[in-house]
């Protein structure tokens, strides 16, 4: 617990120095808790280490400029992502809306054991946050049709006006605050019908270098060690860390109109857990629920994090005592309020009515970030980067049949496209009979890789062998320098179809008296030609 | 022990039946078995479920024909691999080789500690391993040098040459064999200078359905349990084996040239681990060493597979007290012999000479190889992306200043490219006074998607807000039709240069009536300018 806690300051403050948007908050979150815990083997001192590592590995990131890589983040798989988490992180809170104990983590367990425990509703908790939830709702909906305050009215009028503007916005506060009253007023006459917060341990953590290698009675793990151990969390946690943070950045400046740079994000993260893991943080990313609350609650620059820190700061020195009358189902109703507006349903008629493709990444985003959020996530862009590449990997390739076959790719050729291209090549050229010359028009080529190139060369070799010239036609300058450096044999390249004619019977004559030569170079073998 | 073993035969059978590949042996390899174990907790009811599940799902893969995603392993990334596989599991037999106990497995810890205690080798395993290694390097000299047998020879040459290429081609089994006498007679003879295979259990694996549920005195764990336990597993065990088999048989395909169908290899595997879910096999994959092995030893068909299977059902039943006296020197050195060709130095000269640009993902793949086989290839295979996803995230926009900012995208218009395209529309439209209209002309974007719109959507309204008009020409129909489905405002399309002109005195006439009218839609407001 107090680990969380260590968790949540650092973040507040060097995001309000170093962040673009002004709703996001840095701290501990349910998937950065669970993935430390998989690479850390629940040991603190590993835990704050991998901070210190991946906050250098994301300032690294930063200042190599690498935050272009979340351009590949559509807008489709950042819906489906705050869509899912909207859901998950809503429902997350139901079981304390409703006073229910041990209820497992994972989305579909929860939502069968709320149901099927139902019955075990604390009826405190349950209307105390019903409760909560109208009054929230109500509050929400006054703010957002306060009428326009107008110079000419009376001040009576401006000055209910702004009681009326302030409690709405100030409504999160006020009803924590009023429920922990509550509680604290059943508690002093001796009965509690609510779940309270409860204990939380007190006292600041203290200012350290992370552990660079740890010392036990039995043995001491060195830092290479240490190191060795985490493994592909040195990957994994600083990559998620920063789509988590970049996917809610991205959803919230999307939302309320703003824009953020993905590179200043990695840097402010690299700052937050390079610094935190002075003071015992383990790794930190964008909190899309606190994040939710900000919003909602209508925060205006990251300045905001300024106060949620010496918040933190002070709970922790002074302040844990009084948070222990705060009833978890009031807190519930905050968060289920905050979250409910990032739903968003419409999404799935409007992709259908503009571009039915993009239903794809937002439905696999979506559906998976229920198993596990970082899944959904990875999914989405996975999917996305591959209808980007399907026109890469197949691209359209024109044939036009004469006395001679005629291949005009429309685009450039990369290495996922030499397969098809190769396999185009022997279905038109030895599919038919009489066998004639290919001819591969490189017009709209105009960039080329060595796997490219490896397969046109093995494509050679395989048509020579059938006896097929296979002809090259307008390659540009660039393109036929690597072709020449790769040393493709007798590669033939004529800049017109006319020219191909003439070299494609040169080409038949010199094959022939190869052939009769008996040079074995070009006798077809049973191995090679598939 | 016996699991492995239980591995082994299963996929000879059905890849003789199913595979595309000649030399490609499917078993169990260490990189699966080190995944599986972090899976399945080291519990075989586990395991052989995993095996059962990646089966199911390797196949429904193979049959939505996913193997096109292979297309995306480039010829650098397969080189890399290669050639680091080589390296590393040539040097895991150097401590075999020297008789070294008790170390590491990961490969810069081996390389560590094989150095620093090589102190300790053992003399017998040493000599007979080095012997060993000589003689198969020259048997594999002889057969690359045994002239062509004519027909006009003399019985007794042709036959003596029969014999060298008899001995040339078995050498493997031969060296081996030998080793095992020689062991033996030592053994006979009461001293033991070798470091033996020693004893394996033998008996065949029951033939059973693959546990659905796991029962223990104590509790029951249902089928739905197992599966949420193994959780990423059953994506990553699938998707890694068919990475390594496809890896290997692109690898040996290109060696020994012939084409693979990464398909067919789905359902190979996917059968393989099917069936073999019922023997007690855990999942399997293209093994790199029995490969390696299997090519060099001059395999000519997957029918070797039926020999191999064969003899490993008949080893686990009758001859594995025969392989006791097999010293590991031996085995060391054939599988020396068998990677060794694959290291591949002068590809690294090769690219470049001929693409420096592919030697990135070349180094990457190669390097981080040496960490864990998976990381590097998947490493590879991202960078490979990248390299193609660059342009189509930066492409080239030609702008041209008149009157009015021409903007003319090269190519189409991804998501990954909205971003830039803002960008350069902002520095070229805000950053110049006076403020001039946009143009954006469209004729080379044939495709568009949501993430896009949606840009262009913020794009307009941002310049709206500064009373900058954007209007597109050249639109093709199908891009348009998905533009008008957004309702895009007051989106503006023209079909040529000389419309948008007037076009631009129209907007900007009604721009500034608007204005007047008092309507806060297009009052610039300090939240939506950047």
């Amino acid at each position: 617990l107090q680990y969380g806690l260590y968790s949540s300051f650092m973040g507040c403050f060097i995001y309000c120095l170093l962040g673009t948007a002004k709703d996001v908050t840095l701290g501990p979150t349910a998937i950065m808790s669970l993935l430390v815990s998989s690479y850390a083997f629940h040991d603190p001192a590993y835990a704050v280490l991998l901070t210190f590592l991946s906050g250098c590995i994301q300032l690294i990131m930063g200042l190599l400029h690498l935050g272009f890589l979340l351009d590949f983040i559509s807008y489709p798989v950042i819906r489906g992502f705050t869509s899912a988490a909207a859901v998950t992180i809503g429902f997350n809170q139901v079981k304390a809306l409703l006073g229910l104990q041990n209820i497992p983590r994972q989305f579909f367990l929860q939502v069968y054991y709320t149901f099927s425990r139902i019955g075990e509703t604390r009826v405190g908790d349950a209307i105390l946050g019903l409760i909560c939830l109208i009054v929230l709702t109500g509050l929400q909906q006054m703010k957002n049709h306060i009428p326009r305050v107008f110079r000419m009215e009376k001040l009576s009028v401006r000055i209910s006006q702004l009681i009326v503007w302030a409690t709405a916005t100030a409504r999160n506060a006020l009803v924590v605050l009023f429920a922990g009253l509550v509680a604290y007023s059943f508690q002093v006459r001796g009965s509690q019908p609510f779940t309270l917060t409860g204990t939380i341990p007190q006292g600041l953590p203290p200012f350290q270098p992370p552990p660079f290698s740890k010392v036990t009675p039995n043995e001491t793990v060195y830092f290479g060690e240490m190191v060795q151990a985490m493994g592909a969390g040195l990957a994994v946690v600083p990559l998620m860390g920063l789509l988590e943070t970049v996917a809610i950045a991205k959803a919230f400046a999307s939302q309320n109109n703003y824009q953020i740079d993905p590179d200043q994000e990695l840097l402010a993260m690299g700052f937050t857990n390079l610094f935190g893991s002075f003071v015992s943080s383990y790794p930190v990313t964008g909190s899309f629920g606190r994040t939710a609350v900000n919003a909602q609650t209508g925060v205006r620059s990251p300045a905001g994090g300024l106060i949620t820190g010496a918040l933190v700061l002070l709970s922790l020195a002074f302040l844990t005592s009084l948070f222990y009358y705060i009833p978890k189902a009031a807190l519930a109703a905050v968060i289920i309020c905050a979250v409910a507006p990032m739903f968003d349903a419409r999404i799935f008629r409007t992709l259908w009515q503009v571009k039915r493709l993009d239903l794809v990444p937002l439905c696999v985003t979506f559906l998976l970030c229920f198993w596990e959020m970082q899944y959904g996530i990875v999914a989405g862009v996975l999917v996305s980067a591959i209808l980007l590449l399907y026109p890469i990997a197949r691209p359209q390739i024109k044939v036009s049949e004469h006395e001679t076959i005629l291949l005009q790719p429309s685009s450039g050729l990369c290495f996922p496209a030499i397969e098809f291209l190769c396999d185009t090549v022997h279905k038109q050229a030895l599919s038919v009979s009489p066998l004639r010359t290919v001819i591969l028009d490189c017009t709209h080529v105009s960039n080329i890789d060595y796997t490219v190139v490896m397969g046109l060369s093995e494509l050679l070799q395989q048509l020579r062998c059938r006896r097929i010239s296979l002809i090259f036609i307008n390659v540009q300058a660039h393109v036929l320098q690597v072709l020449l450096a790769a040393d493709l044999g007798r590669f033939c390249n004529v800049s017109s179809l006319e020219d191909a004619g003439k070299s494609c019977e040169e080409e038949a004559r010199t094959a022939n008296e190869a052939l009769f030569d008996g040079s074995d170079s070009i006798l077809p073998t049973s191995g090679i030609i598939q």
